[in-house]
């Protein structure tokens, strides 16, 4: 099999970390406690490998294509969507209203995990449409969402997000596409946009396309644009498909990875206008847009989790597989297979250890999500959306800028062997490299820590999760184990540097904006690198537990050990940082632009 | 223009850091002054701009390919590949007595910075043709050197390194080609050969093969292996092109990245044995490769600088082109390039500081190289020989491990635009990822630095070069500014760790051979970014002396800021890594093969 979804490492995670329990104590989530997480997680397991996992490497080699206005997906995707869409997956996480499962994102997000690991390419679509029907459940009028969101949940028909245009791309501000608005209270919208993941395709019916654009006579900037949803076909008062509308796809990028999903160029309007229903209300467009980009971002720093996992594995096989050489402790008399040699260990160990890192975050931040929605405590709600808020763009940044070194790692691990296609290593590679980059680069994600969620409240919720890990630590001190100890000295050090370093950035960020923002991503990296640390902390404190008490032994050990390593080889990073950060501000912007 | 050499600083660095004068003191090298490096790279700039480099992303497109036993070149190698032997460029650094410039490496290894900046997939076959003829100068036989040093110095023929085979990689000892003694004293060679770089091609009239096999009845394992040349065509007594021999290529790989140069499976004997002429003496092989090795190990390690400044090239020309949101400075009313925003920079300087502190390593390298084989004093010519031998494994382990590093920021500098194929980013980034394997992956280099360069002197060598450092940290020191002063405190810190880790190594790698192995990478990490920090320490103390004198102040200015951002935000990571290998051994072993 190509691809075994780590069970049970979602579930410790799920039970121990995220505390499934008090996720099912919410009001509304009754049903949902460990017995259900591992039923939901065993059916998508199954879908997942069996049916999703063994198109990736075909739709590598056959991806989408292009002509005439039409894209045509790689064979057997349509076929897939068409079981992923029957088996209920699209509606997992959405409301029971609109013929959703209701069900928590603690349990949705390992289960977006394993779609993602399976195959990512095919994955963006319901991502995609995951978004729209969030915006579409926050802002939409009664009748957008009587219209739209049950065909939406179903997976009968497929969302889109519409941002980019040629001059617009991290910079909303600048988007161009305009509205016009009718008589009927529809709008005509005209404009270009690009790389609009499944912006065209074959595998639904229907796709809704969620369109930034500006309202004639909108003011200038962020603060004049609007949100509006434009069907590729209208759709009859009794729900039945209508006329095609006026967006069309006039070609897909050419790209370096995730090829079998196909990245449209949209042209609006070219006869005679789109036609566009207002999302909400006018120029409030960018708002509701964050509702989507907020729920796509939590996602694709759990895609830089699943291709880690995808290479990691094929990784551990190869390892496995492959003789070569004596391993220099003498184990061996003869070649052995690599995965006993110290640096291939060392290889997959940071591989490993990444992964579960960042999947033990995403974890806990997805439970806090959970809380943050649905806790009939107003306090309680409000102090787990902070927590989750901060850690939105860790879980995106920091997921996906290890998932480049992991699958670096993966084609190395290989050999001269992770260089040839047919391999499938390299394809992790190219795949991974576009997830710093959509739904808003590191930088972004930067930016959005330093700013809204740092130096805002002067770096108080920063600190805040900061006592916690001094929690944590006198836990591990507690405890006393060597391994607990070890972790304890590596995390310490490491809080202590986020804690420097959000200081510098609270005091800087106004007064010196430079500073604070030549720091920014060091800054993402050293708190996403902290937080999975953190979890890993916590979980070898479960870990020993559990371990001493004979449940599981090898997992649990395999646990204590793959925390360990985290702290002595990555969270030893986190010193090294700070110091970059706190003394290296300047270095960073003192050559003007033409010396370089 | 898509590539200009970066001769201000190749220059900078061979004049101030690698002290051609001192070069051109060898005997032999009387004529290699600065005025001489700077014509000929001059020159080496004006061919590979113009003629190389537009063939980069063309080979990328068009790759060669494979058609019934030939290979066919991507449409103008062919063409340029005669102006680069016309030039002279294939001898530049080979004897005058075969048809050689007989020109410093001080020179040579600049030359090949740009040839591979210009076109990687291209350079690598005078890449391997300057090994074959090292291998042939140093253990062939007269009459080999008589029959094909001169053709292959010319250019006219190109050679190949057949080390490879299905079960024997980075394991010679596995390898099973063998090799049937003649009674006119030739040998008739059988076997499979694979990944064999111009291993079949249509730039040249004849290819040399350099082949490992063993000669019948030779003992087993490294020390019965033997070294062959088999030519594509036999060569008659008059040096016209004879037959073809038996050696035939079967097909070339589909691969990620260098996809012109084409990388063959060689098979060997399929029509009655490849006639082949054994180079120096049988069971000896393993030796002769080593010398070719060791100088493709240095120009492996010089392409990942190259790739990296085009790289950078790259990106620095698309963030002074995109004009995209405003600076957080205010220092623009309106949207600006984006190689105003501080995070831009961050990735630019980077970029930058990596390839310039690998490039001065590399230079100063190749003096040493110089000084080895040309001082009159031996005990010179030995620490010479000491110093280049401890740098080869960096310079080919930490140049390119970083070169993986900076490709992976020139995607993330182009955005979204990054991971379409047409703009060209992602070329570099699929290209450098075969850097850290070929030539011997990164973790057979940190073997070769742990065992033959550190453990087997028990770190003299080693120490000695951090003494070299801790002058440098003085001079630093007595100089007292700023900028001095920071790099001073992190080279110190570096170095520190640095020793830290050769004592562990050194104490360990006896004892305890998976504890030093398991932290044999990251030690070369370590050191290799502790060299290259060292010697941008040492151009900023010119630097700063020049600029004081009024000499090209923007450019010794610039210098200063890139050896300044260098160590606060590269060398800074040197203490987490010997964290990582001091404390962190225990891990990376401790989990049973089974329980990945």
């Amino acid at each position: 099999m190509s691809y075994t979804a780590p069970l049970k490492d979602m579930l410790f995670n799920i039970e121990h970390l995220a505390r499934i329990d008090q996720v099912a104590a919410l009001p509304g989530f009754e049903d949902a406690g460990l017995e259900t997480a591992q039923a939901v997680l065993e059916e998508c397991a199954k879908l997942n490998e069996g049916v999703i996992a063994p198109l990736n490497f075909e739709g590598d080699k056959n991806p989408s294509f292009f002509k005439d206005g039409q894209v045509t997906t790689t064979p057997g995707f349509k076929e897939a969507f068409r079981q992923y869409a029957e088996g209920g997956w699209q509606g997992l996480q959405h409301p029971v209203d609109f013929g959703g499962q209701g069900l928590p994102k603690t349990i949705g997000a390992a289960c977006g995990e394993i779609l993602n690991s399976a195959n990512m390419s095919f994955a963006l679509c319901p991502l995609l449409t995951d978004g729209a029907i969030e915006a579409l459940l926050t802002a939409g009028s009664d009748q957008l969402k009587a219209t739209y969101l049950e065909k939406l949940v179903s997976g009968q028909w497929t969302g889109t997000m519409n941002l980019t245009e040629p001059q617009a791309g991290s910079d909303l501000a600048a988007v161009r596409s305009r509205a016009e608005p009718q008589p009927d209270g529809t709008y005509k919208v005209f404009g270009t946009k690009i790389f609009i993941t499944y912006g065209e395709h074959d595998m639904a019916e229907n796709i809704v396309h969620l369109v930034l654009a500006r309202v004639t006579g909108a003011p200038e900037g962020v603060k004049g644009i609007s949100l509006f949803v434009v069907p590729k076909f209208l759709v009859n008062a009794d729900g039945t498909l209508g006329a095609r509308n006026d967006v069309h796809c006039v070609s897909i990028e050419h790209k370096m990875g995730i090829k079998a999903s196909p990245t449209a160029v949209l042209q609006y309007g070219d006869h005679g206008g789109a036609i566009g229903y207002l999302v909400g209300e006018e120029n409030r467009g960018l708002e509701y847009m964050f509702i989507m980009m907020n729920a796509a971002r939590y996602a694709v720093g759990v895609q830089g989790i699943s291709v880690s996992e995808r290479a990691y594995q094929k990784a551990v096989q190869y390892a496995k597989d492959r003789v070569q050489s004596r391993p220099v402790d003498g184990s061996f008399t003869t070649a052995a297979p690599i995965i006993h040699h110290a640096d291939v260990k060392r290889m997959l160990m940071t591989m490993r250890a990444a992964t579960e890192g960042c999947r033990a975050m995403a974890s806990v931040a997805a439970a806090a999500y959970d809380a943050a929605h649905h806790h009939p405590d107003a306090e309680v709600r409000k102090q787990n959306a902070t927590f989750y808020e901060f850690l939105v763009p860790l879980v995106k940044g920091y997921s996906t800028e290890m998932s480049l070194e992991v699958t670096s790692l993966g084609v190395q691990v290989h050999g001269g062997m992770g260089f040839i296609e047919e391999t499938g290593a390299a394809q992790y590679y190219r795949d991974a490299k576009i997830l710093t980059i959509y739904e808003g680069t590191t930088a972004i994600q930067a930016n959005d820590l330093v700013g809204r969620k740092t130096a805002r409240d002067g770096g108080t919720s920063a600190k805040a999760i900061a006592a916690q890990i001094e929690k944590t630590e006198a836990e591990l001190k507690a405890r006393g184990s060597a391994n607990a100890l070890a972790v304890a000295k590596r995390l310490g050090a490491a809080r202590q540097a986020f804690v420097d370093v959000v200081e510098f950035i609270a005091a800087n960020t106004k007064s010196n904006p430079n500073a604070a923002f030549a720091g920014s991503v060091p800054y993402l990296l050293l708190a996403g690198n902290l937080m999975a640390g953190w979890q890993l902390a916590r979980a070898l404190l479960v870990a020993e537990d559990l371990s001493a008490k004979g449940q599981d032994v090898p997992f649990m050990q395999a646990k204590i050990t793959t925390a360990r390593f985290y702290a002595d080889h990555i969270l030893s990073r986190a010193p090294g940082v700070r110091d970059a950060i706190v003394d290296g501000a300047e270095a960073v912007t003192a050559l003007p632009a033409e010396a370089f």
